[in-house]
């Protein structure tokens, strides 16, 4: 038979009827943009996560790609040749962790091209720190410190300072986010996806997904930021996705060769113009934006470029809009100049729901272990720092920057957060472990430099040899744990990174039931023993042989406690010893409960009293003695079951890594009655409460402070009844507050929460507990008319208020279904010793309860926070305490011995740079108004803080240090409200050379760099 | 708690232990050929389907990803940009389909870069055809056609002759390809996957799959070529894929960061000289051939190189083997100059199955109809090139380049094959409809102007409108159906592109029941008229739809018969009038059946008779009056229940449209009683038998021809019983054949085949069937110690001889499932009239019949194969007689009116190039031996082929005319059992340029450019 002539005669008519051209076309790419036209931006980028569903050099090499294609090389080779192609052509890209890789294995000729494409706004850099971090549980040092490291790169590398905010995936943004991360970096914008749904729907009604962010309330508007919310994600419009291998949906080329069949260019400029013109529906101003890219795309980088190059070449011969290559920059440029005024956006965006019944708030304490370990890095990265600054920086050997690149990776918004996979998160961990022991010979070597009275400024090899015990919490540590050799003690050099003096009880597992701690100055300190308890020495075996495959033998039988007393930024050493004598020794040493007088047992041997019921053993009551504060107060732990999915869902949605969905039943209450247990002592008062059999409990209440420690050990959650359970610990006081609880941002600033309520829209509640949750990363309050109640937290947590006079925190999970956010996998966190000895992850982990006066609270929490984030750092040796002292300084400070800081004040970065520069950031701990006496301007003299060395220039800088403080522009905004004289603050004056007096205003964080 | 330590001690120990590089590194890729090493030669290369699951434009352009992400347009964007950056990469590329649409919207500047890359030998252009022709079912003009049209492309463009056949995807392999596509090309070699799996096993162990060719009978080893067939597939070693977007399996990078974790230099080394020594084992000389890419693949060609690069470095670096960029003629060189002796293979490679039960012979059938256009239109193009080199070729308007596209696309190894997709096939068909349109133009307009007496030599616009009718198979033909106007006639220009003179009788629908004919001369001529059947009109009425769109209106009533009687590449004129008076005219028409004289009827008017039983309706008996040839032979219509796997099946095995596997019961006899009717005229007889309700067939046995045209119209073939069916004829002679038969490779030299047997290895049958198919495009013969029994077909199918005496076709199939190899549709074909109308297709074509004497078959066969491939074109108008002879040359040729071609001789190419020259190809037809007379050197006179032209120049080339013959070279090969002096085939002596006399040996092809 013959033939399909039908289709054939359609197309001859396609071949008469199509007015493409023939031939090579030279696409033209140049459009700028256009007054009194529709602007499309095209902002070609890759969301790059620095770690995921792979790790981040899996990612980066194109290996596993069994669980994700992606390869973060193929992404930069193929962008920078595409560039090459076409000088029109935009690129922007971000996490500088996977930058560097590549840069680094470049070629001389790739790298002057690069630097070309750079220099010529061809490849621009945004965001430019090491990941784009998260920003609900990643602490405000973290977060300079990581986009310090990423902006160093650029600085160094290509001389340039990234000007944009690009924040497109973290699940919901915070106020230090806006204004600390934005604006002090100089970033003239931010931009991202992910607000509440309910949000995004009113401002999408409103034209207000753009706004101008003032984050902060202390510096107002002189720290606010051009904001640019997405109207849908960070990917194409539908239709405009053009990855290779993209299939969901797959890509649409602009075939525009009348010589092939599908001819579609009047379609495909139809369509775009569409698409363009339902975002114009809801954005001010002609500009608007179209992020083409997603998660690694440009994989081949051409196969975007090439249907972009003609996107815009027939869009705009076509004339009715205007589409251009642009970048995030270029984009605030054209915003700023539309002379537009724009909806003021205060506070922050969390929580974050997309959509009913998917609050992503169970993230804020997804693996909780592993937020703990960064947390715990992080104040140690920070001392040790200081200590190698200290000692000199090395040229070989050991450095710190190992550790800050791994903490760098940590803070990314699938690190910290807890919704990486697992494999990723133990990558993360290895690289952390990595970091921390290179960091731990650092300090080891430093202090016993620094310490070493025989060495005169010069520092190259140690004589002795210090260690540390990184497993100190489960009681794990070799050198106090052994004999003590004959004639020598147990040296315990205790190093203080905060600029303050300080003193604290530390405890150390020992076996000798007769020891005395000795001071640096000879004297006989008071030290109390305490048993080891068997959940800690169970923990002890386990975890010994699960993280550092080693059986640790027999468990110590004692905690050694005594007091140590530290100047600011040095240290003090402590001898422990073996008594010469028997008897008197044990005197703090108690072994068993108090009788009962009556049903009620109080503990606390300074002022802070707690009363427990001995009949529930639960607690009663808080009070101070001196300020008179007093507080019923319950604290219970309990779980909420996991949501596996209503049947009335629309789409099935679990609780899981990302969400935190309770069952809807209410949360079930561990234990009505709790065995406890309570030890006095001269130092410190404890009860033990067994809450069950896998949630165990100490408070402390210590002589010389005046606010509860608590140490929570949980787990394994039990899921053998294939319920997932979120745990809590609950505490009930007996105050009015009235829905309202405040909640800090990124460990910095407090915010004002109210239960049940938006700021910027009218709530319509689904998720009454889980969307009421927030982010914590310093602490928690609540406020009557008389008190306040606070409490502090070790590492990031949710915590919330959901009923009047309540705090909760959430302080584990394990849940037996994936979420449906792309991770895959349950939060299902199980350690293992072998292959097959598993069980369910446990957690060790403490919180600080304060309560205060009404308006004194701030106090208590500014500097038990610094405290809690920068514990002493204990390093340990065996010596004979007269070799020691006399060849060693026992106690010193690198400042002036007669200077602290200012107690509003804390040193957030001292650190040497390559160059040998120092980096040195303040910060003000205090809000404006937050407390009467500290939230003043306060002075830091850098002459004593740098006794002793002669300091050549000091220059302010912005906050990750990459330009002049003094070169930063501002734009400036039409606000809507706006009348002039908005609040900005309090600031510091520029340092005089003379005095080197640094002033600092509240909340203000000034960054220097020093040379000697 | 705290982390991973024992992770982080392991990756310690990678940083320490590994020994890679850091930084940039400069890979050594400049590796050659090594003596004394195992030598790897990497061949990059990208299978490249002109059409598959998807369309050839929709493969170019990456569209329909749906289906397959692939797009040709990123292939060669992308290797270009690879090569460019390390002159040691190298690619081999094949498709010109593709690459033109590639080079046509290139800038100069990458036209530029190509051209230095092509120069530099970076990049090589293998095969070098318009696709990669299939060798079972495509015509070996096809395939000299649509390889000349890749091979002037890369001629004209960068001044190259490919050395290297690379046909490593079609399902078989012919002698045809190996002799003629291959060593007639100028190729040294020719690569290849697919051969049987039992003959690769045998040649593993032989090490014989690297072989020397002699695929011709005739020429011996003067047209042999080296062959390599790959020992697994076409694919790299298992473990070295990489392309962007594998999944089956994931790409290993070569990881060589020694910073980042997974390093895995050596293990990649390592698997790779594994990988190597494996088939190293089965390979002569220390140089094998790793075939870097897959279909499609090089999407982002730098995922390949970059890791290639670093195999080649790391390897070579190890020591242990020799690895390389390299080619498949640098790999040819290298076997060539390695000096070993090379085993010998003759004949093809069919049939192929790549496992048990799964023969690759159902594709020679499948898509009968679509392989019938291809083949009619073939012919077609040879005959309008012919005339539009005679008219002259034009610079505007329609040409048949778009129909020599068109079909060169069509003879891709998914096209003809009927292996494509369905939406791809009707694609093809389109293309091919568009390029019969376009050449119909060039034939109506050529043959108006040469005809046309009035105008000297210059022909531009033709006074008078010709139309063809090419559904005249279903008697659609609105100009012989219409009313003749009063005084007019319906003028018939019959257009003869053979070398010689021919007879044939052609037959018009008509209306009118009273038709005179005249001849040129003015003489009314005999004419027979034949009622149209109702098969025939029903056909035309929905297929007129079904394909054009319109309503065919009423059925014309008859057909008129007359004999034509054409010069070579001549035409002449026919006049159909109104007869001036009634009564006599319709004296040829016979109404009805004969009344039957005894059981048998006979039929046949000239020395060809046929005898029927009237009982069964079954043919009994041919005999030829003149010759004696009297063979007792039946003829039938079977069909074979297409398997839909077995359960012992290890792997489920369909029919489909690759593979034929019966389901293992008997044919299925179609009729045992066949109702037959029998039309006897002066020109022809026919018998019509129903076989049954979707099977009818003509018998037409000629005056003047020697052989039954059979022409059977099948379908729709019902699969409303679950069952697919593939139909066959079946004619049994009383012949003892002794499981021997002939069938022809690719339509030129005959090869001997043995059921159940094969040459190369000890045959383990396990499909008696399907295994003994082998693909027909000239057709199939049987001979005894007396006679021959020939059949000869119109279109590609497969053929057998399943039993003694028996010859069986495969005409038509309809399966019902997929079987498995990639198409992953069932065979269903169907068409339809709207959207909902549609039924199964109906197939009809002829296949011929010829007995003749033990030896003289091949003069039948060899000249009624021209004249099947080639029937009289005919066109219409209405002109009056007078007026059409004083303007027009009712009969001429453009040769010398004297002369014919010698019978032994064809016309295989007359064709005008672009720059005026003319290409001329002759082909002598018959293979050394088959005729005792025409077997013989032949001379053909260009003088009296080219009367009143001028030769100026007579170039000899290679065959595809893309360099002087003069200039070929031919590398040696020592073959095993050569002792020197084998056949080698007589060639005709260079031509003389005074006498121009072209002398031919038996199956030689000779190619000349001519200039005038």
């Amino acid at each position: 038979m013959s033939s399909l002539l039908v289709s054939a005669l359609a197309c001859i008519w396609v071949l008469i009827c199509s007015n493409g051209v023939v031939g090579y076309v030279k696409y033209n790419t140049g459009a700028v943009t256009v007054d009194g036209k529709l602007n499309v931006h095209l902002v070609p980028h890759s969301h790059d996560d620095v770690g995921w569903l792979k790790t981040i050099d899996q990612y980066y090499v194109g290996s596993n790609n069994s669980i994700q294609g992606a390869c973060v090389e193929n992404v930069l080779d193929s962008v920078v040749e595409a560039l090459r192609r076409d000088p029109n052509r935009k690129f922007v890209f971000a996490e500088m962790a996977f930058f560097q890789r590549w840069w680094e294995t470049q070629s001389v000729e790739i790298q002057d091209e690069v630097r070309k494409l750079v220099d010529v706004g061809q490849l621009e850099f945004i965001n430019g720190g090491w990941c784009m971090h998260d920003e609900a549980t990643a602490h405000y040092i973290d977060m300079i410190d990581q986009t310090t490291l990423g902006h160093h790169a650029l600085k160094t590398q290509f001389n340039i300072t990234p000007r944009a905010g690009w924040q497109i995936d973290p699940f919901g943004h915070s106020a230090v986010q806006a204004y600390l991360l934005g604006a002090e970096l100089g970033f003239d914008s931010v931009h991202f996806a992910r607000i509440d749904y309910q949000d995004r729907a009113k401002r999408k009604v409103d034209k207000s997904l753009e706004v101008i962010w003032r984050g902060s309330q202390t510096f107002g508007s002189s720290s606010q930021i051009f904001t640019n919310v997405f109207p849908v994600h960070y990917s194409p419009p539908n239709g405009f996705n053009f990855e290779v291998s993209d299939t969901d949906p797959f890509p649409i080329p602009v075939q525009d060769n009348p010589h092939l069949f599908d001819y579609n260019v009047e379609q495909r400029v139809n369509d775009f113009i569409t698409a363009a013109i339902t975002q114009a529906n809801v954005t001010r101003t002609n500009h608007i934006m179209w992020t083409m890219g997603e998660d690694f795309k440009y994989q081949y980088a051409e196969t975007w470029f090439k249907p972009m190059d003609k996107l815009i070449h027939y869009v705009n011969k076509d004339g009715r809009i205007n589409a251009l290559y642009s970048t995030p920059s270029m984009y605030t440029d054209a915003k700023n100049a539309a002379n537009e005024t724009w909806p003021l956006k205060t506070h922050d965006y969390f929580p974050y729901a997309d959509r009913a019944n998917a609050y992503w708030t169970g993230y804020f304490t997804s693996r909780p272990a592993f937020k703990g370990y960064i947390r715990m890095l992080s104040g140690y990265y920070l001392a040790a720092r200081q200590l190698e600054y200290m000692a000199g920086r090395r040229s070989s050997g050991p450095n710190t920057h190992s550790l800050g690149d791994a903490l760098g990776i940590a803070q990314h918004h699938d690190a910290v957060t807890g919704t990486a996979k697992q494999h990723t998160t133990n990558d993360y961990e290895k690289r952390l472990a990595i970091g921390a022991s290179e960091a731990e010979a650092v300090v080891n070597s430093a202090l016993a430099c620094l310490a070493n009275s025989t060495l005169k400024n010069q520092c190259v090899t140690p004589s002795l040899t210090l260690s540390q015990c990184q497993l100190l919490n489960i009681s794990f540590c070799p050198p106090s744990e052994e004999d003590i050799p004959e004639g020598k003690s147990l040296v315990v050099v205790a190093y203080n990174s905060l600029g303050w003096n300080r003193t604290d009880i530390i405890r150390i597992p020992v076996n000798d039931a007769n020891l005395v701690v000795h001071d640096s100055t000879g004297n006989a300190i008071e030290a109390q023993y305490l048993e080891l308890d068997n959940v800690t020495s169970n923990l002890r075996d386990f975890y010994t042989k699960a993280y550092l495959g080693i059986s640790p033998g027999q468990a110590p039988k004692y905690w050694i406690l005594f007091q140590v007393s530290l100047p600011p930024l040095g240290w003090n050493t402590y001898f422990v010893s073996k008594a010469s004598g028997k008897g008197k020794r044990r005197k703090s040493y108690v072994s068993s409960v108090d009788p009962p007088q009556n049903d009620t047992v109080e503990i606390g041997p300074g002022n802070l009293k707690m009363s427990f019921s001995l009949a529930s053993g639960q607690l009663k009551r808080m009070f101070n003695s001196k300020s008179g504060v007093d507080i019923p107060v319950q604290q219970s732990y309990l779980w909420y079951g996991s949501s596996t999915g209503d049947t009335d869902d629309q789409i099935l949605q679990n609780s899981g890594a990302y969400i935190f969905r309770p069952n809807g039943a209410p949360p079930t209450l561990v234990s009505r009655s709790v065995p406890i247990k309570v030890v006095r002592g001269s130092l410190v008062d404890e009860v033990h409460q067994q809450f069950n059999s896998w949630i165990y409990q100490v408070i402390r209440v210590y002589r010389e402070k005046e606010h509860a420690e608590v140490e929570f050990t949980i787990g394994p959650i039990p899921t053998d009844d294939g319920v997932g359970k979120e745990v809590i610990t609950q505490m009930t006081a007996n105050m009015v507050t009235e829905k309202v609880f405040y909640t800090d941002s990124n460990g910095r600033d407090f915010l004002k929460r109210v239960r049940d309520f938006r700021e910027d829209w009218s709530l319509h509640v689904n998720q009454p507990i889980a969307g009421n949750y927030y982010p914590l990363n310093l602490g928690i309050y609540t406020t009557d008319n008389k008190s306040e109640f606070s409490v502090l937290i070790d590492r990031a947590v949710g915590g919330a208020s959901i009923k009047d006079g309540e705090v909760e925190i959430m302080l584990h999970r394990r849940t037996l279904f994936d979420d449906s956010r792309g991770v895959d996998e349950p939060l299902d966190e199980t350690v293992c010793v072998g292959e097959k000895n598993c069980e369910g992850l446990t957690i060790r982990g403490k919180y600080y309860i304060g309560i205060n006066k009404l308006g004194a609270g701030s106090r208590w929490r500014r500097t038990t926070g610094q405290e809690v984030y920068s514990p002493p750092l204990l390093a340990f040796t065996h010596e004979k305490i007269e070799d020691w002292t006399a060849t060693h300084l026992s106690k010193a400070t690198s400042m002036d011995p007669n200077y602290t800081l200012p107690p509003n004040v804390a040193l957030v970065t001292l650190q040497e740079l390559d160059d040998g520069s120092v980096l040195l950031r303040l910060g003000h701990l205090y809000e404006a108004g937050e407390d009467a006496e500290y939230s003043t301007l306060a002075k830091v003299e850098l002459k004593k803080v740098f006794t002793g060395k002669n300091i050549k220039e000091v220059k302010e800088m912005s906050l990750s240090a990459n330009q002049e403080k003094s070169q930063m522009k501002k734009m400036t905004w039409k606000v809507e409200g706006d009348k002039g004289g908005e609040p900005m603050g309090i600031r510091g004056s520029p340092v005089n050379d003379s005095d080197l007096l640094v002033e600092l205003g509240p909340m203000e964080i000034r960054t220097f760099l020093l040379n000697f």
